[in-house]
């Protein structure tokens, strides 16, 4: 049997009038959407058309919530209390859930978006309030967490199914963090090295951080691929091809965990 | 058997460190909570302490969007269109469900709220939309509306399941839509003359309009009573202390629909 | 002497990581800016930047305020009072002006934007509003009012400098309104046409209308072009040529009225 | 010559229908009030009636600009640029300003609210973005900083006005900031207590810390008092008196520094 593995890619983060992201053009290369549910980005009627659009594409769909900071795009850390996070997570997840039930649509994971995911990686209140939020909505989604991170871990420890994400067009630090956007070096934007980064992630469970050294990733059952410029479709086509050419197969994510 | 209506607050209405609402208090008096979803007022913090607060008490509870517009309390009418006003009612129903699911209790209505309620009364197109929203959310939901109006015949000829909503403090004009709160007289602060109204709604399914006349109401479901100033407060104490005297049995509306 | 006119064109519109229109582009072929001020468009980060643009490209910039609804981008009206439309306008202008006095910058007029202008053109109470909010602000900023409505007549009644405002790619209705945006034939695309309506606007102070028949204009100040499409664009461009081909002369509204 | 300090009081904090605070009760008692402008409180109806409220009072006025987080009040840190805080204040102060002008009163202040206030205390970034935007805006203004906290050093090095604050109701750690408001004793609620530390605040620039030992102030221009619940008032009327009959006027800031 062929490896299997998901490939994920943020959604639906227009906004009224305002567009981003080539939606419709990275569908049929993903295979699990995050869709924006209205706080860092994406509006009702933006995740009604998304949810429609997955759909129709076969991509399995996740809520994507983020601090309430449209104005930052979610990427500025928020000081939250617990129960505050535990709480905007509930809310945006039940938002998305109602676009997903109108259209017969099953939600299949949740993913935190920016800072809040970014905390969360190794932040043990964060993880416990979103891990919360998850378990008390809907104890079978999925929940979307860096590779190597302690979210994984206090995640499975209580029972979630976890999904351990990596990044193959990031650059990773030597602990299993990612390099933050702000350094130079961050972003690999070679379609090549992108694709062979991604292929050795999946097969050897390894990945080069940024100082030449070799992480060990504990688990690898998504990729994250950018839809928001073209610069970024083009590698997630090529990823796409480059994954299939390996013999990796590339399915959602709910039947990998 | 005894005749049965249901008294239903709207609830929930206070946003961060912003508090409106004797909630605590009028809980008691009332069998079904209609629960702001932090649109026009409300956060997620509050809709989860809201919905416990009801769980609590034993008293249905149901979603209350409105327009988003905090800073007019949704209260100022915004032109719309069809998809958008459907869309922003899935979002915030589904929203709430998703601290009803956590909270084990069952999601049992949907009341529109301020000027959304008012423009559905009549406004057809608005009517269809939120119609639709309901309908392909949650078919078993009941929807509250306006007795008489013509979103009540809208809803019942698709098969929902209507409230028919009314007023005992609230004055009438002639053809069964409320007198407008900016005009005098429009609201009755007597507790008697509000209990009096009450049972005559229920009983005879009649209530004097201003002007003296008499306005028949096709359905009486559900008495909408305030909770939001401490004179509020005591005429709901009164009112179902008159309607229990009157041997009408306050019931959560989903037995009477 | 050459025949004057301004040019006006709504920029900063962009909001967060969302980015709307061709502000550096467009700068040259315009000669006086609308700013939004973070109510349906805009935010201070993104204020600062186009007052410097306008700034450095020698434009006058202008106050742009709009409903507070960025999901509908200003577009949908809502029903506020007269005190709270002078309010919102008093609060944006203010908001502007200070990144003007920042940059050292005069801010030359005020445009009320989207469904708020459409509004304020022949509703009184509206107008009165937006009035009073110029007025006690700074009377001696410019509004811009559409040509012929009578928002132009009150303002001038009152001693306000206003600049009448036309449309030479907006399809004109007999009473010099403008053709809504959601009807058929509401926008001219061609440039050539646009460039001849154009200039003469500016010099026989007429239009022809959507069906057939002459619109007089009262006056003509200032003519608004887009800058939010690529073929917008163009047509900026193109209209800014044939009007200096005609010896018709482009400068600030300031010194028009 | 009597020793002088003015009294500071945050005002305006409603939004909408939400109301907080006893602004027209306090203002007797103060010489200064912060006014929210519209971020982390107030809305536009509420800064130009508070506006009007201290002009009748004579009161003299300065903004009180906070994060984009009303949800959380401002007291919630958020990681912004240096340039985001510069712009949020820019825009903030402006807007009040524009009422302050429409209502012909000069704007005396600004003074962060919250999270924006405590990070600034300490951090030379926050700190010189703040420092920017008013001295950018109008180098006039008076800033309002914590006493001995580095803020007010770096404002005076670059010849900004600074007003040394102190918290008559608040604990003190030994190095001089304040005992968070989540920690217990941090709030003192004994006017007895309160008045005779503002005197000696005031006479001897001096205060007793939590553990016992002796804060020395390097400056006490002003003592900052609440509004919002009806203790607080009690505490500012008792406070007023104290400083008077102990032979300190209280006078606006502008006359201090």
């Amino acid at each position: 049997m062929a490896i299997q593995v998901d490939i994920n890619c943020d959604l639906g983060e227009s906004f009224g009038r305002y567009k981003i992201g080539y939606d419709q053009e990275i569908m049929p290369f993903i295979t699990s959407a995050n869709i924006a549910c209205g706080f860092h980005a994406g509006d009702p009627n933006i995740m009604e058309r998304t949810i429609d659009l997955a759909k129709m594409c076969g991509v399995a769909v996740g809520a994507h919530p983020g601090y309430p900071d449209l104005m930052g795009f979610g990427r500025r850390e928020m000081k939250l209390s617990k129960d505050e996070i535990s709480n905007i997570i509930l809310y945006q997840v039940g938002a998305l859930k109602a676009f997903a039930d109108a259209s017969s649509v099953k939600l299949q994971h949740v993913k935190p978006h920016g800072a809040l995911y970014n905390v969360a990686a190794d932040n043990r209140e964060h993880a416990d309030a979103i891990i919360k939020a998850v378990e008390s909505f809907d104890s079978t989604l999925v929940l979307f967490a860096l590779a190597n991170s302690s979210l994984t871990k206090q995640a499975a420890d209580v029972g979630l199914r976890v999904a351990s994400e990596v990044f193959a067009d990031r650059a990773y630090n030597p602990d299993g963090s990612l390099v933050s956007r702000r350094l130079q070096g961050s972003m690999i934007e070679n379609p090549k090295i992108v694709g062979e980064r991604a292929v050795r992630m999946v097969e050897e469970k390894k990945v080069k951080a940024i100082d030449g050294s070799t992480v060990e990733l504990e688990n690898v059952h998504t990729i994250c691929v950018h839809g928001d410029t073209l610069n970024a479709l083009e590698l997630a086509k090529s990823l796409h091809t480059t994954l299939k050419t390996a013999g990796i197969e590339p399915v959602s994510v709910n039947r990998l965990v």
